[in-house]
């Protein structure tokens, strides 16, 4: 399978605009169910970043990644590519009702950890399909070596914050 | 673009995978953010499905959406469809926790609108790429002509159980 030149005709806003919608679903969910007072008691590691530097990251990352996908929608030979990206867009919009909505803190943690899956094979098929494309999702990659292990410890050290020791 | 022959060359499973974990995720909203005394209390129309209809109406649909995409992804020319799969499975994860968990009805509605919007999205291509694929997502449409209306109906009949209203 090789690269259709539709690919090449230049860049299709409209399908973007599909993508850029689901990316907004996403992050619809951090405005919906924000950190509070319930977050900020929680045992966490001085390596975090600050809380400004999430809303700014994942706005990044969401606009970025949407417009990666519409790169390369239009490519032949995308079937996992377009797999990935619609698990990691799944997943991403759970994670956040299940840590800050359902405060299911190790469920979060295996949901985190399905969504790094899907972001490495985002990486492995967009590196394949289209370097700007690839360019795009690394700060994704980037983001999630620093929020897995945030996700991982904070989980870790507060279990009587845990659903499950709540229940 | 035309179709090409990996698409006639059987069902990649692995490939089908992928999409049911992202469906799984929409599904695992439904487990957390379940209808309680808060939904019971509220006024709804006769003409409702039984409760019980609707975790086995959305657990077909999960999955034979799942399988359709897994379909209709290895076919060139696929983008837009791939879009709105995209789009569809990052709505369906965001209604649970913004109706049950935010209890914001009104913007729920919003949600459900964008879901209709990327449901026949599906159908139009999915239509022109895959007679099967098309045939896997009518439940998912016919459904929808239910649950938009219902949640329409839910939201206009109980101003006073909406997140605007108690705030």
């Amino acid at each position: 399978m090789t690269p259709e030149i539709a690919g090449a005709a230049g860049f299709d806003w409209q399908l973007a605009f599909l993508f850029l919608i689901a990316s907004a679903a996403a992050g619809l969910t951090g405005v919906l169910f924000k950190p509070g007072a319930w977050y900020e008691s929680l045992v966490k590691p001085d390596w975090r970043p600050k809380n400004w530097m999430f809303p700014v990251a994942w706005t990044t990352i969401y606009v970025l990644s949407a417009l990666a996908a519409a790169r390369v929608a239009p490519l032949a030979g995308n079937a996992y590519a377009m797999a990935f990206w619609a698990m990691q867009i799944a997943l991403n919009t759970l994670w956040t009702p299940v840590f800050f909505g359902a405060r299911r803190m190790g469920l979060s943690v295996a949901v985190m950890g399905l969504l790094c899956c899907a972001v490495l094979g985002m990486l492995w098929t967009f590196w394949s399909l289209d370097g700007w494309a690839f360019t795009m999702i690394l700060p994704y990659a980037i983001w999630l070596g620093l929020a897995a292990p945030l996700n991982w410890r904070v989980w870790r050290d507060n279990p009587g914050a845990n659903f499950s020791a709540e229940a």
